[in-house]
C-alpha cells in the first residue's frame, strides 16, 4: 500500500508489506523511546505528523501515565480530530476522566454523532454536566434520545440539505459556504418547505445545472430512507442490498433527520458478524487486548451453563452403569458419540444465524430448511454410520455393537440437523437472537440423545455384546 | 422503511414491517398467479416496476422454466442492469448457459467489472467465445487477470479521472460527458501527464472554483491507495481504518488503474466474516438454498475428519479400560471431560481468528496472547475444577474421583487455552489461513488431554477409588 504524506517518510518504505497494526506498534515503541530519553519536542513533532487514526492507536498503545501526559499536551481540536476515528469504548476510556468542562471543550469540536457515542459512554451525571458546559448541545442531546444500534444512534445529523425551490446557484452557495464539510459528499438532499424529504441531487448534475433552474426540477425523486429507530442490522442489509452510498433518516412525518453513510456501515457489517460469531461459540463481548476480568465476565458464565448442560449428559450415563459395567468396550466410544453430534450440530448452527443475518432465509422458508437439515442429516448418518459400526467391529470384534453405534451416529445426526436448524427458527419466530442458540444448547441435544439411544440399545441387546 | 417510486405501491404499506426478504418472497408467489392464470402482459408490466435488485431476487426464487420464459422475454439493458446487483454466482445460473454471442451482448452493457466477475464463473473456452463476441472486450480482459479477492478484482476501471494540467472549466465539462455516470462520485482522481495518480479534487471544490484555476492547484495531495495485487482483507481493513469512501488502486508504476467503492467493501466484509465463521465451524463454502450435493461437499469431508479424530480419542480411552472396568464411574464423567474442553478451545479460537481478522492482532504480541490464555484457562480451570470436584465428591460420595475430576478438568482448561490460541497463531506465523484451526482440530486435543489426565490419574490412584 501507499500511505502517502501523512505517515512519516521514514516508515513509508516499511508499509509495502506489514500491517497496520505492526506499524502502530513500531511507532509506540519509537515514542517510548523518544519520551524515555527525554526527547520530548521530537517526539510530539513526530507524532504531530500521524494520521489522525494512527493517533489514536499510538495512544492506546501506550501504556497509561505516558498517555496521559501526552493527551494533556494536545490542542483539542487534534484531540477531537482523534476521537472522529476511534470506538466510543476507545474513546471513553482516553477522555472520559476529564472534568466535564474540559470534554465538553472538546465535544463542541467533534461531530454531533461522535460526542453523542462518547457521551452514551460515560455516567448519566456527568453526561449532564458535560452537556451543560458545551457550547452547542442542542444536536448531541437530540442524537442521545436514540439506541445507539439504530439508524437514529447511526446517523450524522451534519449533512448538506437543501430546498426544492431553491435555485441551482443558491444551493451552490450553500455549499460553499459549507468548506471541506460538503467535499466528501456526492449528492445533496431536498427537502420541500415543511423540511420532509422529497429527493436527491447528485453534485456534478448540480454543478453542471442551467442557471435558471430549480434544484426541484433536476432531482433524483426516487430514495430509499429509514425512521430513526430502524435497527442498524437492517440499515446494513438494505444499503448492501441496493448498493447505496448513503442512507437517509427520517422522522415518523418524513422529515430530514439525518444520513447513514457506507463508510459508517462497513463497521456496523463487521461488528454484527463478530457479535453472532462470539454467541455462537459462547463468548460474550470481549476484546482480546481488554483486561482479563472482562473476558472472565464474557466466558466464565458459559463455561458454567455448559458444565450443567454436561452433567444432564453425565446423568443419562450413569442410568446405563450397569451395562458399561458389563461392556466396558461402550465407554470407549462414548466420546466418538458426542464428538460427531457436537461437530454436526455447530455446523447446523452456524450455516443457519448467519444465512438468517445475511437476510438468506425468508420466515416462510423455516419449514423447508427444517426438512431439508433432516435430510443431510439422515444422509450424513448413513454415510457416517456405516463407516463407524464398520470400524467398531473391526476393532471388537461384535457385530451388534458396530451395528448399535453405527445407530447411534445416525440418530445423532438427525437430532444435530433437528435441534441445528430448529432452535435457532424457533428463537427467531420468538423474537429471540437465533445465534444464541449456541454450541452449547445444541451439543446438549445431541449428546443426551445420542447416548441415550446408543446405551438404550445396548442395554436392551446386552446379550448380543458380552 | 419507505422503499419509494421503485417498488409498486401496493407493497409498500407491508414494507414498514417486513424484511426484504419476505417481500421477495411474496412477489414471486403473485407472478407465478399472474402466468399460470395467463396473465403474462399484466406480471411483465409488475415485473418492471420493480428495482432492479428485487427482479433479481424475483428471476431467482421462480422455478427454473418459469425463470427462463420470463429472462427471454426481457430486454438485454433490463438484464445488464439486474446483473449489477446480483452475486457472479448467481448471475452465471441465470445468463451463463445462453451461446456466447447472446451473453456478449448483455455484457457490453453493465459494467466491465462486473461482466469479468461473470465470465470468471463460466468454463475457458466460453469465456473465451463471449469475449470475442463482445464490442468493447480490452477493460474486461484487462480486470480478467486479476484474482478475484484482490484489489484489482474488486476495482471498477470506470472512475472519472482528470489530468493535473486541466483547467476547472474543462474538468467540468469532462464530468458533464460521463452524463450519469458521474453522479454518484464525490471526487475526481487526478493524475499527471504520464497517468500517474497525484491526488483528488471533490466535486464541490471543482463546481465552486474559480474558472481561471488548473486542476493541479486546487487538488488534494493526500491519498491512500493500494496496488491490483492487494488482498481484499487487506483493502477492506485499511478502508475501514481510514474511513474511505473510495480506494484508488494503481499498478507498479503509480499509475491509475481503478477504484474500490465503500459500497463494494461492505459486501466483502460480509463474505470474509460469514468465510472465518464457517471455517471455524468446519463448514465449506454453501448457500442454505443451494443444492443438497454442495451441502454434503461442504460438511461431510469435515465430518469424516471429526470422525478420525474422536477415534483418535476413543483409543485413548480404550487404553484405560480395565480401570474402567473397576470403576464403572468414570465413564460417567468422560462427556464432562470432552464438553468442557470443547467448549473452552472453541470460545477462544474464536476470539484469536476473529481478532486476527479484524487486525486487533498484531505478530508481536503472539507471544503475549498465549500467556494471557494461559491465565485465563487456568483461572477457568480451578473456577471449574473445584465446582466439577465438588459435585462429583457429593454424588458419588468419593474424594479421590472428586479430586481427579477436578484436576483433569484443570488440565483440559489449560489445553484449551494453550491451543485455541496457539494453534490460530502457529498458522498464521506459517502463512496459512488462522480460520482453519477449527473445532475439529482444538478439541481433538482437548479431548485427548483431558481423557489421559483423568483416566490416567485414575489408573495410578485406582486403590483410593473402588
Amino acid at each position: 500500500m501507499n500511505q502517502s504524506q501523512t505517515t512519516p517518510p521514514d516508515s513509508r518504505a516499511e508499509d509495502q508489506s506489514q500491517p497496520p497494526e505492526e506499524v502502530v506498534q513500531e511507532l509506540v515503541q519509537d515514542m517510548q523511546r523518544l519520551l524515555e530519553s527525554g526527547q520530548r519536542p521530537e517526539m510530539l513533532n513526530r507524532f504531530g505528523q500521524l494520521h489522525p487514526v494512527d493517533q489514536g492507536e499510538v495512544l492506546d498503545g501506550l501504556p497509561r501515565e505516558l498517555r496521559q501526559s501526552l493527551l494533556a499536551d494536545l490542542d483539542p481540536w487534534i484531540v477531537a480530530e482523534i476521537l472522529e476515528y476511534l470506538e466510543p469504548e476507545e474513546s471513553a476510556v482516553m477522555v472520559g476522566g476529564r472534568e466535564p468542562a474540559d470534554l465538553a471543550k472538546v465535544l463542541d469540536l467533534t461531530g454531533p454523532d461522535v460526542a453523542a457515542d462518547l457521551l452514551r459512554q460515560i455516567p448519566e451525571e456527568k453526561q449532564q454536566e458535560t452537556l451543560q458546559a458545551m457550547a452547542d448541545a442542542a444536536e448531541v442531546t437530540d442524537l442521545l434520545q436514540y439506541r445507539d444500534d439504530t439508524a437514529g444512534g447511526l446517523m450524522t445529523p451534519e449533512y448538506p440539505v437543501v430546498t426544492e425551490s431553491t435555485t441551482t446557484p443558491n444551493a451552490l452557495d450553500q455549499l460553499r459556504l459549507l468548506g471541506p464539510d460538503a467535499e466528501n459528499i456526492n449528492s445533496v438532499l431536498v427537502v420541500d418547505d415543511q423540511h420532509r424529504l422529497v429527493g436527491s441531487l447528485s453534485v456534478t448534475r448540480l454543478a453542471l445545472a442551467r442557471s435558471s433552474s430549480l434544484v426541484g426540477d433536476i432531482m433524483h425523486r426516487e430514495f430509499t430512507s429509514v425512521t430513526a429507530e430502524t435497527d442498524q442490522e437492517e440499515c446494513a442489509r438494505m444499503m448492501q442490498r441496493y448498493n447505496l452510498s448513503f442512507l437517509p433518516v427520517v422522522d415518523g412525518e418524513g422529515r430530514f433527520t439525518g444520513v447513514i453513510l457506507a463508510e459508517d456501515l462497513v463497521d456496523v457489517v463487521a461488528e454484527e458478524a463478530t457479535e453472532d460469531m462470539f454467541r455462537i461459540a459462547s463468548v460474550g463481548g470481549e476484546r482480546i487486548a481488554g483486561p482479563l476480568s472482562n473476558s472472565l465476565r464474557s466466558r466464565l458464565p458459559w463455561l458454567y451453563i455448559n458444565l450443567a448442560t454436561a452433567f444432564l449428559a453425565a446423568v443419562m450415563v450413569s442410568l446405563f452403569e450397569s451395562t458399561i459395567s458389563r461392556v466396558v468396550a461402550l465407554a470407549v466410544f462414548l466420546p466418538v458419540v458426542a464428538s460427531q453430534g457436537g461437530i454436526g450440530g455447530t455446523q447446523t448452527v452456524t450455516l443457519v444465524v448467519r444465512s438468517m443475518a445475511l437476510g438468506e432465509l425468508p420466515r416462510r422458508l423455516g419449514l423447508r430448511l427444517l426438512v431439508r437439515e433432516l435430510a443431510l442429516g439422515t444422509i450424513h448418518g448413513v454415510a457416517l454410520g456405516v463407516v463407524v459400526g464398520v470400524v467398531a467391529y473391526l476393532w471388537k470384534g461384535n457385530f451388534t455393537l458396530g451395528l448399535i453405534l453405527g445407530l447411534a451416529i445416525l440418530g445423532n445426526m438427525l437430532v444435530a440437523g433437528m435441534f441445528g436448524a430448529g432452535v435457532p427458527l424457533l428463537l427467531r419466530q420468538l423474537r429471540m437472537d437465533p445465534a444464541v442458540s449456541s454450541a452449547v444448547f445444541v451439543t446438549t441435544f445431541t449428546d443426551v440423545i445420542g447416548f441415550v439411544l446408543f446405551l438404550g440399545l445396548a442395554a436392551i441387546f446386552v446379550q448380543h455384546l458380552v
